[in-house]
């Protein structure tokens, strides 16, 4: 009863997901589907001319299983190697693996998860099952799935129900084939974005008698079940792995630092040696884009409105300016700064023929985009992911995915990065599964710094063999 | 009667290229095609399923010219983005057409060339065109035309003859019909591997009567050109463009400083930040790795006989060792010695599980690579370019490009070293077809430094609008 | 009476102090006393042998004033050019002068001082009196007063009670002539270890009645007035500049960064190339110690037990290690942890021949120099602040500072540092004095961030002008 | 006979001496001198108020012998203790030392030298004292003496003539008595400037038919050199040190990037970080200087005339100027062009306040200080070796050194960079000793590559363990 009523509530609150979350969804997908035409995934996704919808196929592997719905079973082999690659940067997730596998601290875990279904996300399933458990899987985005990678894990023997290219409806169809099964009944929720969540709260409430967390890892996925936690209507307890300190720290500087660049050469095969680069926002994201930048031989200009920040860029060997005071001469321009309208038309109408803009900031909308969506300026798409704005002039700048983010859009996440969060995805599985009662409460929290010994969670996160080396893995 | 004994001997010299340059321009055309991967291009060439030979069709662009042979003509507005998106990233040669297209200084050049299709050469042609030169170009190696350029310099007037995929016979076919046309003689060949010129020599030796030089690249043709010129058999002057001495600072310490990421990024995703490194080999290319992975928080390990280069990679920060002192530790190992068997089977055999292998040296011959072809051991192809070689164990390495050089298999040349060579090639077109009688013998020469004003090849090929601003160009 | 009593609590607490604060003081005194020994001021004060005691002494500047006490009014001229020194690396506060002195926010502010007395201190003195302060001014350490800055200041009118050499009963002498004046009375404290504010609240507790407000700059006498106002005995409002944010993110990252090089170089003439460096400890110390030698060429391996710091010390290019790994190899052993014997006989047994130690940390009990003190070991003063430690086999390591502070005892403090606090102290009396009734209680406060503009203290404070320029001074 | 006519010539020869070496012998004792301040050894020599000239005192060591003459005895064991500190920093000079000590390589020989005494040529003459060689010493320079070095070499039993400030009569004397010893004649000349090898060849032109070589270190001795050989007059072989590869490399890059933040430390103690800094020129002095401010996080712009030093700053990162463009906004103009009058009145008069100016090129006419000598500009002495210039208004720039070498005058030579030249010294003279007959003719040589073992020269005097390891030292 008590939870019908909460159901209703929950209804409206998820109400507001289509925009919002909705908007959120493209663009990652976009984002992993720009990642994969680099790698060797692409290809097969693409030479695969079969048009019959994944729901209509008989679908077996090579053992008879058929307790999953993918694109191409046949594609197994193409995504096992994918998934070895992944293995060689994830170094944390194979540490654990190797080091909990003896004790199983998942034995009898029923894990229903709904995330990316990409090569490190294997990884980790392939980790939560040396350490005991079962693992149910959907993908969290309609684009986002590597049709291969999906296919080596439905041969493992993992029931998987994700392919690339999704409608609506297959979405929630997958999501509910993970969850709704005769005779089982997950035990732990595994979320990013909060879809599955929301779908197991709307449909199956009872499910939460047996469930004993949810971990999720998106900003907004953590942003709802704090919304559910205030509202009183959190009923088991939820890990928050988007905040973790090791998260944080990687996501910003040590990734920006090597996603600049990526991303600039792979979209224009810029030499940055020589060029001069104008960076808006010295945060965390910012110093990293400089430092890399300045090493490269860039000459890098920042503004800044925060004092303290300013004075770091002054005193990291930064001239600090106002954007029109170097506008007219810079080659490149960054955007990092959280805030919207950074870079504005009469910004853009000033740059030199052939300035290069971009943006790596939080959203799409550091730089004004929709300005430059006027009759007197010429588009033109001249390769993926980059087009050149031309004036009427002739003078033409080159704008790269469209002011989205750059990292997201024109480079890969590494490897490293993502086996950090998925680290700390299994070892708050972990925790919360064999927390004794009374631990937690029906509320979201951070993993623990302790677990059992010292600093363990960001010892082994950190994937870094010499910081684990300082610490002993005990679950 | 003296020129037929010429040919003779040419025939002889020229003998020696099926093994050695065969090689070369496979390499070559190997790392074309990688980078095309890469490029919006590969899309539009692997559409056209059109197999049709171009020497079979019929072929006019949209004014109702002729006088080429391509693959596609509709291809020309796609071409045409990707001149534009070279464009913005060749300030030299751009610089160079701006300045000197008013007083024409090659009104009346007839130039024949043979290089690679690209965009970049593009540029280069359509500079040649407006500072008064007609062109006739052919492609100097069967796999690496871009054929939406090529179309869009048809589409443009030139009179090109080349398409990705040629065969052999299809390659003497093109350069021949660029030079033997009924009514046009050439005064100036632009070469790139000599082809072009030998064929000339073979072919139609008394055109060099009329011929003002040759402009040559590339190390083998420049190798010929001396072979020629000490067997007293050069017949004009020559222009060496390979050693100027822009290019080579270029093309080794800052060049390397940003392929080596982009090639292992591309390739393996890798994060660089807190990896182990060893480097074998301190040079200028060395140099340009070690600083690039030491900006992005790799720590980095040297090897080096030399004791100077030694010194100077301990006064730099890096650790001097030997191989086999790090290398179970290693993450990264990077050739760039310029020997043989730097990295051998035992190096191999004792790396740890998931180093990566690579080389930015002079040939394919510092990693020890067929010692890794033995029974015991699997090969896996897992991307383009990268394979994972296992051991019995399970241990398994990442091979980069087979041992080939990284940086031509791996990643994209920056249009930004290109367009330096490319302005030096038009200002040696300029200096020898305008050069006083006398000036230049029958020998090969380095493009001055002084051309009129001082220094002005050295200002202009830089690119740097800073540098090319102190001094005035004058042909 | 309530003060009395309140009083006789004071006693106790002050009592503390001659252990505590009294080895503070002392460790100071002879950082700034080395510091001397570099400027030009050491000679003019060593040449004095006048024996006569500023206090038996009849002075008189040159306008016939004569309330003062120093040593010697005739070294005024060369004091005034110390102070013009300064004045040039002081920007921040000749800033805050030139922009403040229109409108005197301290006029009428009666001033009374006890810090060193330097040409810094001089600058901020000057800038209050511009501002409209009157200033009565003792020193806060027996040996640190600059007696040639004291006579410049005299001669210009400051009624200042200091020299170098000072006993106990002169400190005080002194102090109370700053206080104790027929028909002045001070409204402003401005105090360094939190002797003056001692003074008056024991001797003439009925001043604090007229008394606006104390800023108190070290972490001793913040200490004590949060004891004072933990207790409720604070009767004024005070400010701490202490732990004002700017000073905090100078003094130690940006600061060390340079002073671990001066100290060393100052030191040992030591080349820092290819030199190998053991740093213990990743703070923001260890941060900037290990960016300064890795630019310089040496090669730093870190120790570090936090797991974010050692990760961040992974992911900077630095190889963590554990001190026992490096020992036997490294030029040089730096500690920056804050916490006690890092390194321990043990490790200093097994140093190198010529190893460096030093310590940039918190205290001087980083290295156990106690352990030194044995009789087999042979001392040997080489140079002031350089011992030889030799072992019974002829080893000798290289100790700086007996293990104090190489940055206070070995460099000098950046003029440049010295004017964030100075200004920030400035501001800090210039809010206090002027705030509006009832805005600060008897607490202990930070300055806060807006000062009628937004972040003015911040923006003036970090003496950059890019910095500044970006915000409007308004008191 | 022939020898007579060959001193004619030679005297015409030496008659350009006083001016061009004697303005170099006043520059370099300054630098000494100025080391001299910030060392222990100061104090020494200061507090010698013995105004009796050495000649005139009578003067034995402990162990009675009396055949030196020095300023104290006494001063001896600190003299030790200076020798103690520089034979840490110099590994290249102790590792010879050790290895070679066994089969004495100088066995026989007599040695007579003429170098700055310093406790680093301690270091080299004890050496060669272990090598098997007897050594004689005068000073080359009248103020560049350290009395207790000298001291303690007396007391360890060297012959040795000099002390601070000696008259040019003492001079002369002091060779004299070197050469000049009944029962005892040279057969190898060390020389650091010429002038003993002038003496002998003036006084005892005999004494060459014993001598088997000249070992010289100075540019100014090598040119010399290179005269009297171009002149037929060379009658021993000579070995060049001076242009020896492995001081070069060191002495401009590696050693000007550290001793440009030392210069301006120790006289200005300016922050660099966050400073505008204008480097002239960016041949190897201006990349060592650029580097390092970068480093620190200085601004730095560079002026360059050279196309490609101008691409290398570039590429490097740095922003290329004319002076002009930044004259007004830059804190800190160092000039390193080894041109004349690079910074000139009108750049000075446009300086903004407190901007600090200093030389690091090849002499001190690169500022043009003569044009701050005029009326209108008052000078003022604030500390050893600097100026503050003022003009009319009040605007002050600070001049180091009065535009000589900063990192002569203003900094110490790392001990280290010493301990590469004077390894080269000894592996000279150990050469020219050994060599078989005939193999050295009377001509000046560079020492070769290889002695016995390949690159034994470099390896050894990189003073570098790791690169030493790399070779076997046979003499």
């Amino acid at each position: 009863m008590k939870k019908q009523i909460q159901f209703a509530d929950q209804k409206q609150e998820f109400n507001k997901r289509p925009t919002k979350i909705g908007r959120r969804s493209l663009s990652r997908s976009i984002s992993q589907s720009s990642t994969d035409s680099y790698s060797s995934a692409a290809s097969y996704t693409d030479s695969s001319d079969d048009e019959t919808s994944p729901r209509d196929k008989q679908q077996k592997n090579s053992k008879g299983n058929g307790d999953f719905c993918i694109k191409n079973i046949k594609q197994a082999d193409f995504g096992r190697r994918e998934i070895e690659i992944a293995e060689q940067e994830m170094p944390a997730l194979m540490a654990l693996r190797k080091r909990a596998q003896g004790e199983k601290p998942l034995a009898g875990a029923k894990v229903v998860g709904c995330t990316h279904i990409t090569a490190q996300t294997a990884v980790l399933m392939e980790t939560l099952s040396a350490l005991g458990a079962q693992c149910r899987w959907a993908a969290c985005n309609i684009y986002s799935t590597q049709n291969e990678v999906a296919a080596a894990l439905a041969e493992g023997g993992f029931s998987v129900f994700a392919w690339k290219g999704e409608s609506e409806d297959d979405f929630w169809w997958c999501i509910d084939r993970c969850v709704n099964l005769e005779g089982w009944q997950p035990n732990m929720i595994l979320d990013d974005g909060g879809d599955l969540t929301h779908w197991i709260y709307k449909k199956y409430p009872n499910m939460f008698k047996k469930i004993k967390g949810i971990v999720e890892e998106s900003v907004t996925g953590v942003h709802r079940l704090y919304q559910l936690s205030k509202a009183g209507k959190l009923c088991v307890p939820a890990m928050n792995v988007n905040d973790s300190v090791t998260k944080q720290k990687f996501d910003n500087l040590y990734c920006c630092r090597e996603s600049i660049l990526d991303g600039l050469k792979r979209t224009t095969d810029v030499m940055f040696g020589g060029k001069q680069v104008v960076v808006c926002g010295y945060g965390e994201v910012g110093k990293g884009c400089c430092a890399a930048l300045k090493a490269m031989g860039s000459i890098v200009y920042v503004t800044e409105i925060d004092p303290i920040c300013a004075l770091q860029a002054c005193m990291d060997g930064f001239r600090l300016v106002k954007l029109n005071e170097v506008i007219r001469q810079v080659d490149i321009v960054i955007t990092c700064t959280g805030n919207k309208n950074v870079v504005v038309r009469e910004n853009l109408d000033r740059m030199k023929n052939g300035c290069i803009v971009c943006n790596m900031g939080h959203s799409n909308t550091e730089i004004d985009v929709a300005s430059l969506r006027t009759p007197e300026l010429t588009w033109e798409r001249v390769r993926s992911q980059v087009d050149h704005v031309i004036w009427p002039d002739g003078k033409r700048i080159v704008l790269l995915a469209e002011g989205r983010l750059l990292n997201l859009s024109c480079s890969t996440v590494p490897t490293f990065v993502l086996s950090i969060t998925a680290t700390t995805q299994a070892l708050a599985l972990i925790e919360l599964y064999n927390a004794p009662e009374g631990r937690y409460k029906q509320d979201v929290y951070l993993l623990p710094k302790k677990m059992g010994k010292r600093d363990t969670h960001i010892h082994m996160s950190t994937g870094n063999p010499r910081v684990q080396a300082k610490c002993k893995f005990t679950s």
